[in-house]
């Protein structure tokens, strides 16, 4: 991190945990008896408790959104460019909650934690989770916060889906809704990417049927190969070509050489899922890239998304990005041509972005001004 | 196969194979000794020996290009929709040749074959390959056949790009040059999915740095993850959910139930995935997939593709599909342009499909009577 913090940062932050000893029924039909949550909160709720504000995270994301956890910390948050003072979420303004969900694998209860019938890691055991259980218990630790309305519910990608299973599930809770870069449900070609990055990692032979933290190993080449092909995915072919090109971490293409060449974005890639590997607990992936398979908005709806944004009540801001091809602008359109039918109030914003679905992570002017002046309007 | 051969195909066909005896020299500096092509032929050379035709194959495609091998076949050659009597491909007028490239697995000398210094399989000591040995060793076929020059060279994808080769290379033996689906250089995105693909297999334990003959086995698991990641990049998104949707194999959605829920797009990429493991060569798979990545039309003319082009002498046909994301239309935009802008004649068709990649391969009206139309208009 920089010598000093910048003086616009949320600054040092301490995650918190909280045990949740009452049981939750899972969308699986599986009850979790307890569970623990860990989050963060930036800003200061307000006596009224009206100007709280909830980030739900995508595939990869956790409670820690903002701010450092020490002086060492070599970055903030994940979305500390659009959570601070004078920043969009603005922490002046805003009392802001970020948690890491269940299944997880950054500090709350999920395949990596013990369950407590067996006094071991849950691993592969650990049920499926679907969008609708995290929103669940966001609503608990939203009891336990003492927040009865969250101002706003925010989310970029799969966060963007929590976002909308909020507006549908509790519509009395949430006055806004900020859906970034999502979808009502993903199409055939999205789940072909999970599914294979999937097989990556259930065909490692350290994985072992999802029981590798009893064999003392973790399945690290297929955590990789999956999160290469996700980054891929998240990044447009235009920000790759402007980013690497075809340019050549070493060697030279000339004649006469066996050396197999190798190009920048090759390296690259083989960082970002080596890194990843390391980190990431295989389990979880597999459940929240089935979450986000699963998650279709409209379907207990008869399939008309027009019917189930009338169960909403929330007013909506929904932004996507012009060369995101993940969640495609048209991914945001039929949400928004959906809030229109069911008669919801909302705002929609087409950023020009050359960065794919990363762009929801990364400083944009016009972004950063659409967002914030959105959340300037919501009263507190 | 149906009952009887149809009218329109070229009917029962056998390959062929030649020993070339004389050393080929790789661009890589090492030196295949001898090594044999396995081809097929379909029409018949006229005595002028001016109607030849060249079909340059795929990542995936081999010398079986039209016809069937018995009446048992259950499916002809690959491209059969194209090559026959009557069709684009006319063998009414056309003598075809069809082979496999070197480093290859269909039959032609690669990684499979006997290393003659050694008395075992090439494996992982099988030469990297690039496009220019591909062409250099079909112009040798060609000597063989007493073919000077080729009426025309077509060729899809990487095919494209041995079509490039050859009339840069050999300009004075090949009169027509038919560019499909086609680019002068990978994007880092196209290369980035090749890097994930050989990642998976090469992470495959049972992959022994190359030398899974030696251990008796093949990395079947890295092998289909590949495939996977290929084929859902040939499609297009929209195709693929117009064939898969989010239509379930099995199961159901209702809540209550912890069984994973399978789509059908899963099942079908995992069959795909399956199936290919067990056909091709993992080191060929790495090997190919190199020269798709190296190849790259202009870098040995100061990058300069109008120069590039004006090294070559055949009229040219470039064709893309609108739908393609892996070898975008904008990718033969830029051959168009070098070629006018090196005063070479083009014709240029872009074609209305749904099918991704894949449309390259596929019938489709306008893509005939385009294609059919230029051939029928070569002079033998």
């Amino acid at each position: 991190m920089p010598n000093q913090i910048p003086a616009d940062s949320v600054g040092l932050v301490t995650p918190q945990t909280h045990r949740f000893t009452a049981p939750l029924l899972l969308a699986c039909g599986r009850t979790l008896d307890e569970y623990e949550l860990v989050y963060e909160t930036y800003g200061q709720l307000n006596a009224a408790k009206s100007n709280a504000v909830l980030i739900c995270h995508a595939l990869s994301g956790h409670h820690h959104a903002a701010g450092y956890h020490s002086m060492d910390d070599k970055r903030p948050g994940w979305w500390d460019a659009y959570i601070g003072p004078g920043k969009p979420i603005d922490t002046n303004r805003f009392f802001v909650v970020a948690l890491n969900n269940l299944g997880g694998c950054h500090g709350s209860t999920g395949p990596r934690s013990i369950n407590p019938a067996t006094g071991k890691a849950w691993g592969a055991d650990f049920p499926m989770i679907r969008v609708r259980d995290w929103v669940a218990s966001q609503a608990r630790l939203a009891d336990v916060l003492g927040i009865d309305v969250w101002a706003a519910v925010i989310g970029g990608s799969l966060g963007g889906m929590q976002v909308m299973r909020w507006a549908l599930d509790f519509p009395q809770r949430i006055r806004h809704a900020v859906v970034i870069a999502s979808a009502m449900k993903l199409s055939a070609q999205n789940i072909a990417f999970n599914e294979a990055a999937r097989k990556a990692i259930v065909s490692d032979p350290n994985f072992f049927d999802g029981d590798y933290l009893a064999h003392n190993t973790i399945p690290k080449n297929g955590l990789a190969v999956a999160r290469m092909i996700g980054h891929i995915t998240y990044l447009s072919d235009y920000a790759m070509g402007e980013k690497f090109g075809r340019d050549l971490r070493s060697g030279s293409f000339e004649l006469g050489s066996d050396e197999p060449v190798e190009f920048q974005i090759e390296s690259y890639l083989r960082y970002q899922g080596d890194s990843f590997a390391n980190t990431f607990d295989a389990n979880s992936y597999i459940r929240i890239t089935k979450a986000l398979d699963y998650f279709d908005l409209a379907r207990e709806y008869n399939d008309d998304p027009v019917l189930a944004f009338k169960q909403t009540q929330a007013k909506f801001l929904v932004i996507s990005f012009s060369t995101d091809w993940r969640f495609a602008p048209e991914r945001s359109h039929e949400i928004v041509n959906a809030l229109v039918g069911a008669n919801r109030a909302v705002t929609y914003a087409e950023i020009e972005s050359k960065h794919g679905h990363d762009a929801f992570l990364l400083p944009d002017e016009r972004y950063q001004q659409v967002f914030g002046r959105y959340l300037a309007g919501v009263k507190i």
